[in-house]
């Protein structure tokens, strides 16, 4: 590639901000081209993240002045409802878009309308949009212009299970997806619920009567099978900054107690760099992920009965958010797909 | 009580051990009169742990030296098999027990071999001893001399499940267990594996494939449902030192869907100082019973369906061992059951 | 004693306010009477701290309907100025004030106007006011109506130096007390710098170009020399929730340089009973005072040569704050200094 | 460069050495040869740190079969005395050493052998050793055949005090650095004192009667100031995994109190991309390079007094070790000395 994408950035004093500031200011065939936040306008990106001092000398702008349009891509690393708000202009002037919140994810606008408290305005552009899930949707990813870049539990659950959703070889009625996030899952807003002295030493679950990110994985799931499915989904926050384990149980069908998991999920996911099958056995940890886009999967089956375990860990702001949204970028502009992306984990 | 029960403890070196020697040595019935450790004859307890000074007097004596059979009741915070190998001598004496391992937990001892790789020495002993859960066993533990302490896992599903399982009011045979504890449930053995720097800001699953707890919850769900059970069950390592957190998926049966859930453990717990049902919708934190004796439990179903979600949380080191024995020793003794066991949680 | 003090807490939501709650329900003299909070009124306390759930059973009520002055003793937990401003109608009503926060604290009005930025509403209630450090004011504190609760730094440094300063063995004016502290130091205000996902797995220094206990400590350092002394002071935030850990540095007059000091402080500190001088040679861990009222205190003399490290650990919330707000009070009513507060450390 | 160096590394089964092992299988110019270690020989080094599964395919071998010498430069990421038992073979088959340990840090044996305890077996290689602070030394070292690669600590103070001391502008008499440390400092050792629950939500001092890298930072200031000095260092525990932030007072000479200090530390490091001096006013965060080679330095004078404060930040292992000794094999093998080294820090 001759030139080098130029790149804007919507809202990027959040950790998926940073995240993508960390993870772009390495890209090789990218140039960073504009942040924007009204709130920070004139402060220096490295002022508010030290990490990027020396490393990025972009200044946040406000929307308005900054120069998205001229842009090949934008990522919205803001809340929900911001990138809808702005889609249509940036298309217009043929910008690609990559939205990191809910506003292009779910399909269904009944159920974003409820679960999000907002009307969706722009159904068309909905309509066109993709789900960034590389893995399962590369192809239509590649020809696309608006990007649903997953949410991060969404990631594990859906990844763990689509290839028994795909080959029909559990039941699915009861799908159990136990799920455990970081910290930096719930973001940089100031909030009593994740000060240090709340969330440090300490495990709960929470949204147990119902997440937004419920509809989400239902939605994919229900498209994998062929079907809906039952799921029950029960987040925890994990006193860690980083990192998210998701273990999904489900029941093998009858037909299928033959079948050899190991070997099936190492096959299916055999040409995907990001996607590792772990050796029979193996307890997969969440820093094994640090800081990278890797995602790992590990099967067991206790008693070689009818239960199936899909354990699955990432780094919830790299593969689970940023990372993910640069591997989409990669494919919508035909680089290769790993391209910015081969970090090594950070261990310990 | 004119008397105090004069109590010995031993092998007190480990995270047991000084837990048990911090309550203890606030009970107000209680005179510490021996702790034994071969290895660190002659040490200040308070010299290992530093939260005993100016509290607690006692060293360290060799089992050989330590007046163990002048005590009242002899706890044994020890690795597996110790305490079988001491209690017929300490029994013959008139000398109760209370064992913090495994040893009178497993009433079927093909089942102990199995899981612990050592013969059980005296079946005679198992077969009188009491598993210690004073809310299910009240009455026996108050007639027994040998407790078997419950493990940490076990207290917190059985006490979970109980209601219902005693009840009949759910499926038997796909009942899921997904457990989270702190780092010190895997005790103070200089480990790699426990390291901070391998521990800290990383999360995991471990014992897939098989954690002793297992059996022991088998063996106790089994007798409170009249049959065996089918349990998966799957212990998770948390960033934290103390609390554990149960999160348990089961499939209510047809005809009991009506039943109101919440009321029905209100009603079952209600005399249970220990044990908290917390209000409908409640998300307990681990924080919430740092510390303390406390056990507490909500309730969850989803869309009011037939999945029942038991959320359950206990300081491992107290309901989950040493509070536990200290509450299984006042019953022992005919004390009121909170006698030095009444403090508040430390939050934050 | 036949009755109990009734006890009034103004703003109870913050770390202190949960921390004297705790102190306080387990306190056998102390009858708990009103509990303030403008913002939340109505809820109940054990609603908004969970560990207190079956042990307080007290709702939050407007300072206007509290019955405060139907108290003996009022403890503020609130903002700079809040006491100040309700301390005039509280004595008139007889009854006692405990202020946690700092209107109390600094004698110079100018001082206190400079620091915290507003005027000082009650010069003359401050002038018969007592600064609570105990074990420096003991008698003042009995005979004293309004306390002056010390600051969590200036608990250590001033505890750590008042033995030197006193006998005038060190030089006075490079004195450096380099303090570190956990998270809860900083309040239970939502902030994004306190964030489990800034704070955590990360150090820092803060405020070194000025902190508001550096004049309290100053004040406080010159009282005990008889002269100013020149103290450089830096605080640090430790990725933990409770403990302070101070490290001062100071250089020995030539004419002490014979002085055994670890004896001079064990002798000095002989009768506190919440004051440990180690044994030489030791190294505090915040952990060995983690929720308990205990300070404790090492020596160090490299090489036997002119500087002297003084090695102080507490607990911020509790010697740093409540624990030493209830020890005020059981001075002030006339109480063993030690009531409700023989708590042993929690460790680990 | 047309060929890749080729590089082995002794002893990788440790945090420096699983570092090395991330940054060097990311260096563009790196060829990974060999790896050993006598206790895990055979086992793939991906095995032990799942970080690097995908990454690196080595496994362990023993040193006898390694093909070490075949190697441009051989890193030891081993115990302290390994490096100078192999380094005469390797040096005659023209191997270049890059030692991590203390083998080659102390210019004085007598020193060596007294912190040490152990003879230094090659006098010789020391004396023609660097050691390798690039910084300062980066003539000397590109002409080196082995390099004795800072300690942690030192790295800090040695920095943070070169420019005062260069231009004499500092009393020597009297220098404070108190200096903390994250966890992984102390290694992978299986020890009680770093298991997470003792270390976690703890703070404490360590090594104040006396620590290795004590007369390692002595001799070093000693030799940037022309004299002795006179360095008081007590090191700190931090609960955090990486990191490491290094408070340094010094009083400033009489004669230099006109001086901008600010100013001229900008100037002395303006060439170094590794040394970030920070604007006027900054706290410098571990966090800010965690994962990076970066070393930042902020300073501060109260009151514009006579003291001075430096406060210094680095990756304990990056900058602190494994990165360092990458920066040095670039400046060995005439290398652009960022080559591999140009991570940005991790952030949250």
């Amino acid at each position: 590639m001759s030139e080098k994408i130029k790149v804007g950035i919507v809202g990027g004093t959040g950790y998926t901000g940073v995240e993508l500031l960390r993870l772009l200011s390495q890209h090789p065939q990218v140039q960073l081209h504009a942040i924007t936040s009204r709130k920070e306008e004139g402060m220096k990106v490295a002022e508010m993240f030290p990490n990027l001092r020396g490393k990025v000398d972009l200044a946040f702008s406000t929307p308005e002045n900054a120069a998205l349009t001229e842009c090949d891509v934008v990522f919205f690393a803001t809340p929900h409802g911001v990138a809808m708000a702005q889609a249509k202009e940036l298309l217009a002037a043929g910008v690609k878009i990559i939205d990191l919140a809910a506003d292009f994810r779910l399909q269904d606008t009944a159920v974003f309308e409820k679960w999000y408290k907002m009307p969706h305005s722009c159904p068309d552009i909905l309509a066109e949009s993709c789900y960034g899930l590389v893995e399962l949707n590369r192809q239509k990813i590649a020809n696309s212009r608006v990007i649903g870049n997953p949410g991060c539990y969404p990631t594990t659950v859906i990844l763990g299970l689509a290839p028994v959703l795909e080959a029909s070889l559990i039941e699915l009625d009861h799908i159990i997806a136990d799920c455990k996030s970081g910290v930096s899952g719930a973001g940089r807003k100031a909030e009593v619920g994740t000060l240090f002295s709340e969330a440090s030493d300490n495990f709960k679950a929470y949204g147990v009567s119902g997440h937004r990110h419920h509809p989400e994985i239902s939605e994919q799931l229900a498209k994998l099978a062929g079907q809906a499915v039952g799921l029950t989904f029960v987040p925890h926050l994990v006193p860690m900054i980083r990192g998210m384990l998701s273990t999904i149980y489900v029941k093998i069908k009858p037909e299928a107690l033959a079948t050899d998991f190991q070997k099936f999920y190492e096959e299916r996911y055999a040409h995907e760099e990001f996607i590792d099958v772990m050796p029979a056995g193996s307890l997969p940890e969440t820093r094994s992920v640090r800081a990278s886009n890797q995602l790992r999967i590990a099967l067991h089956r206790p008693g070689n009965g009818d239960t199936l375990i899909i354990v699955v860990v990432q780094d919830n702001l790299v593969k689970g958010a940023a990372g993910q949204a640069v591997q989409n970028m990669n494919v919508l502009f035909g680089l290769p797909e790993n391209t910015g992306l081969t970090q090594v984990a950070v261990l310990p």
